[in-house]
């Protein structure tokens, strides 16, 4: 069957939701990596039983189908590289809070962080936030069970999902857990569905854990000699069962890039530094009992602290960490943002392992973190129009993937595998390991339509061409 | 093959782990639920190696092999049901606590108490405390994904596994997860094995997280003039968002028994009541302040309470909850235990619901339960030896599962489906819904040999005879 019949069966059975507009096709064949493989048609079913056909069609001709939210996703998971069809599922957007059970019912395109403001308005919480919150989807966040600042103390996306309804990738409906608080019936392929990257299913509606909102918060931020020196002090906190609600470590490569955008260092008298950005939340006398031991740590052991209980003059605590990742760009037009997982035994020599990579590669390396999970972005920077750099980048990555898991780490710890991270997946899993993932999948997707060429077929990204050009609504450099 | 033949290649292969003996046979041929299946060997393997021979040795003669814990499961799940061999992990007990970390790393056969209290000696914390924790293996918590009373501010066992260990179905080693505190790397085979029942995988450790003590206890019994009155506190309580660590609820056929066993009403002037028990824990400053709100509502809407925060004190205020269960078997020799869950805008239907049971049955419905998240414990008292008695049980069990799911519950919320509950499969979960869990049972175990005959086939106990006289180490009468 042509491409074009397969298009106008599409259309018999599902009308208006078929766009095959330019602009559609363009948007839909790319993700925060840039990786653009355009889609054949981009579809945007309006109820339960178009979705069903859509994905019933799709089983039929054995077209590929991509679903997609906000397209923030930094691996590449959402690329349609295998062509065929898009699922746009944004327009899934409803947002229902239950203040008396303490839960969220929501579509799958509901953006995260209006989930948060429906929520907050109620006197609830919901914790995960992924930087991209305000624009990436709750589908998307599920699909690669999305973490964010807040995960050592308040854990991810899996920790706050009691129920998803969906569709096998087969067409058949299914609700997975349900809108309770506990379940223990039959075997949980709701947390399955949870980080497979839109391969086993797709979520149309799914029911959140809310948490009371915390009613005081202290925010802290402390400067260090360098790097060994800053998580020598968050071993002694975490140590000392201290659980901040946010604690951000910035490397020196990552103070200084935002200290040269600012024109001026964070602190007057430091000429460069490496920062912990910590926040407590809670009862207000928790948070000043914790926050006595804080401040004697790093009264201790800081060069300098200034804190606030403030949310205005908070926000000037956060500059450092919020405008690091876009001044990066100084060194070098293109980053790969490794959101990688080290065992808190092996933070320092992770860091030192970066500054070996510096050197070795003569790229960038600055490195920020949630650092009280031990989940470190490593950044390596380098110009994509020199041949030369993309050798070292690509030699560097595939270094330091490897260092991690010597470390006892993980690959990727809240953005998932996609495209970018497929080479290492061997790195992570043993054969016996990936062959059991293949068979869920095929046992689950017998015809393989659903987000096909992902995680398990090796993608050599420096092979393919990349669209520097578009521009994301989270672009702001 | 001859069984014979069979177990001779196994002691072969396996040697001294292979017992034979009476004791053992009978021993690992049930579980709480008290049906026998006699199995041809008990099988306790030493090390990683033997295990894997022994998954090599049951898929080439395609021999069932049923792993088990101490047994202490409530549904049969560990009745070796199809005969062949029982393989039993209690010896795999290893525990270690990385007080740096805040993680546990456990054998499977671990038992949860001594977890817990290995963990509290270094200032941490295990929350999951099903009933049975003095005895159940962490093991068997993760293939039922255990709950227990903190579940609504702690959650349950899946919510404190960092990485699962061990074995595929046909042999192959694996780990899910890892021993860090954010993994997104492949499909969430991890959260798949928890709750699966032994039927995907035999886990031989464990890594779990911990988190720090709560410092404060605050420990409140309150009477109510019955179920309604109770229920509706509980939901003021919810909705002005205090997390109690417990709440159980009591309704007065439970605290009728109670108080026949003690001889003496729980409080002096009320001849019968319902029960809530609430503990509050965390930051001092926390609890005094959710106490006084407690306090409020308790002095408007309940007969009378008793509150403390001393240990000691507190345990006599658990006196109702901790006896009400053996003191059940006043009215009737036999109990069926169904914990299932309702949403909190059903509490008081389902109570309503116990009533008219009790009625159209004529046999007591005692019900307490975890009310902070839904999860009732609903009992059915009878006579095993009377078959009026036995079959009003089976026809008012089979009323009862109809009557949860159409409240929108779930047939189970901490004890899993095993034998006992195979017939409500079909209630909770849609045709769809459960062959995809039977694709998944045989993309992972294609010679079905890992704990068959339980979730998926049908088992109507009711037709096999059950041991009365068996006594485990938990049977307190």
């Amino acid at each position: 069957m042509t491409k074009k019949s397969q298009l106008a069966r599409l259309r018999r059975n599902l009308g208006d939701a078929v766009s095959t507009s330019d602009e559609d096709l363009a948007r839909c064949s790319l993700d925060s990596a840039r990786l653009p493989f355009r889609p054949d048609a981009v579809v945007r079913p309006q109820t339960d039983d178009q979705l069903q056909k859509l994905l019933v069609l799709a089983n039929d001709m054995r077209v590929p189908l991509t679903p997609r939210g906000a397209g923030s996703a930094t691996t590449g998971a959402v690329s349609p590289v295998k062509g065929g069809w898009v699922l746009d599922m944004t327009s899934w957007d409803a947002i229902h809070i239950d203040a008396t059970a303490g839960m969220a019912h929501v579509g799958a395109g509901a953006v995260t962080k209006k989930i948060n403001d429906a929520a907050e308005a109620k006197g609830w919480f919901y914790p995960p936030d992924p930087s991209s919150l305000k624009y990436c989807t709750i589908g998307g966040n599920i699909a690669t069970n999305a973490g964010g600042l807040r995960g050592a103390k308040y854990g991810v996306t899996r920790d706050y999902i009691y129920a998803l309804e969906g569709f096998l990738p087969t067409g058949e409906p299914v609700r997975w857990g349900a809108p309770l608080k506990k379940f223990a019936s039959g075997f949980n392929l709701r947390d399955l569905w949870i980080g497979s990257e839109g391969m086993l299913g797709v979520v149309t509606r799914a029911t959140l854990k809310l948490i009371p909102k915390p009613q005081a918060r202290w925010t802290c931020l402390a400067a260090f000699q360098n790097e060994t020196q800053a998580l020598r002090a968050v071993k002694k906190l975490l140590a000392a069962r201290v659980v901040p609600s946010i604690l951000e470590f910035l490397d020196r490569q990552s103070v200084d890039c935002a200290q040269r955008r600012r024109g001026a260092p964070f602190f007057p008298k430091l000429k460069t530094c490496s920062l912990l950005l910590l926040e407590l939340d809670g009862h207000p006398a928790a948070v000043r009992e914790s926050k006595q031991i804080v401040q004697a740590l790093f009264k201790e052991r800081a060069l300098g602290s200034r804190n606030t209980t403030d949310p205005e003059k908070a926000e000037t605590l956060w500059e450092a960490r919020r405008t690091c990742s876009q001044a990066m760009f100084q060194m070098g037009d293109t980053k790969l943002n490794e959101d990688i997982v080290v065992p808190i035994q092996s933070y320092e020599a992770l860091l030192r392992y970066t500054l070996e990579l510096k050197k070795e590669t003569g790229l960038a390396t600055p490195t920020f973190g949630h650092v009280a999970d031990g989940n470190f972005h490593v950044h390596l920077m380098y110009d994509h129009g020199d041949p030369d750099q993309c050798t070292r980048a690509e030699v560097g990555l595939q270094k330091l993937m490897e260092k991690v898991v010597e470390l006892g780490g993980a690959i990727t710890g809240e953005h998932g595998i996609g495209l970018a991270k497929s080479p290492f997946m061997p790195l992570q899993h043993t054969k016996g390991e990936i062959a059991a993932m293949q068979r869920i999948k095929d046992a689950l997707d017998p015809n393989g339509i659903l987000n096909p060429g992902k995680m398990f077929d090796e993608f050599i990204m420096w092979r393919h061409p990349r669209d520097y050009a578009h521009t994301f609504p989270w672009d702001h450099r």
